[in-house]
């Protein structure tokens, strides 16, 4: 195909998730010619993640310390616990500005047929978390398809038989959707999940 | 966001083409939590690539030495000139094992619009590498778009004044196609090049 390295370059993109054989000689060629990117910034950001980026001891987000800025922010409120499958889910939540305790990040969800269980996840983590601290409210903000409610319903019978309060993001359509275009399951939790008005 | 160098990292990533911020934080969690994935490699080659790749001083084909692989290797026919607009195109024509001539990368297409004119790209360079050597046919390999169209009018006109004899690859229905999804162009550029079958 290519002579040697350039091939060997669109080969290692084309491992990452996503991109294809097209795409990675699409990058491949855009890193050969244009002269304005910034090769070795990338180069070098990739070991340093790799090196410096660990999870944090207490809530599993990523971080460079050994607690992660949420963890070690004295503002949040330690009682209040949302725990979600990946650390990208803790972003999607800050950005919303409506929750200001502390996360628990699983690592994933739990799927049978990806041979994942709960002690492939920081359950048992979180179990011990909440036996050492006083915790008033375990939010569970687990995706809401399969594996997701799967989590939410395990982790709500291991919490529920050690007495903490549990709750669930609520299911519902979407805001500034057609409500038509919702499918039915999406549908039906609206209905069941419906609130007073007066 | 994200934690200083894993925000900067999927800043990065987000730079390359054909790559969104969702692509970006999904590669970057990849590289953070797939211990198997050659994060080294991948560091060394994009410095590499950008230190030891070049463009082949006669073709511009890309290359780790001054000439190329194919214009260094004495069994393809030096009389013929196959003209195409990207580096790609060489690997694409290549494949097909149809074409033992050499080759002539523009690095692009005639486009106004995009304020690329001929002396843009190598189209200098072709004229005069056509003045020192003996060339039976030059065949204009560019893309059977708009911009390629133009390149290769304006190509053919320059050609045909030092009278070196000039053919465009044929445009027609893609074989395996159905005639009925065929656009009208393209079913037109078919009928205008039909052949003899006896």
């Amino acid at each position: 195909m290519y002579d040697g390295i350039v091939q060997e370059l669109i080969d290692e993109f084309g491992r990452l998730p996503g991109i294809g054989p097209k795409s990675a000689q699409r990058i491949a060629f855009h890193i050969l010619q244009t002269q304005n990117f910034d090769v070795s910034r990338l180069s070098e950001l990739l070991i340093e993640v790799r090196e410096k980026v660990r999870f944090c001891e207490v809530c599993g987000n990523i971080t460079q310390e050994e607690r992660c800025a949420i963890c070690r922010d004295p503002r949040r409120d330690q009682s209040l616990i949302c725990v979600v499958e990946e650390p990208k889910d803790v972003v999607a939540i800050e950005r919303t500005r409506q929750f200001r305790g502390l996360y628990h990040v699983l690592g994933g969800a739990i799927s049978p047929i990806d041979g994942i269980g709960p002690d492939d996840l920081s359950i048992p983590q979180l179990m011990s978390r909440l036996s050492s601290t006083e915790v008033h409210e375990v939010i569970i903000a687990t995706d809401p398809n399969l594996e997701g409610e799967a989590t939410a319903a395990y982790l709500s019978r291991l919490l529920n038989s050690i007495e903490v309060p549990v709750s669930r993001l609520a299911s519902g359509l979407p805001v500034g959707g057609d409500l038509e275009f919702a499918d039915e399951v999406t549908l039906g939790r609206a209905f069941e999940g419906r609130q007073k008005l007066s």
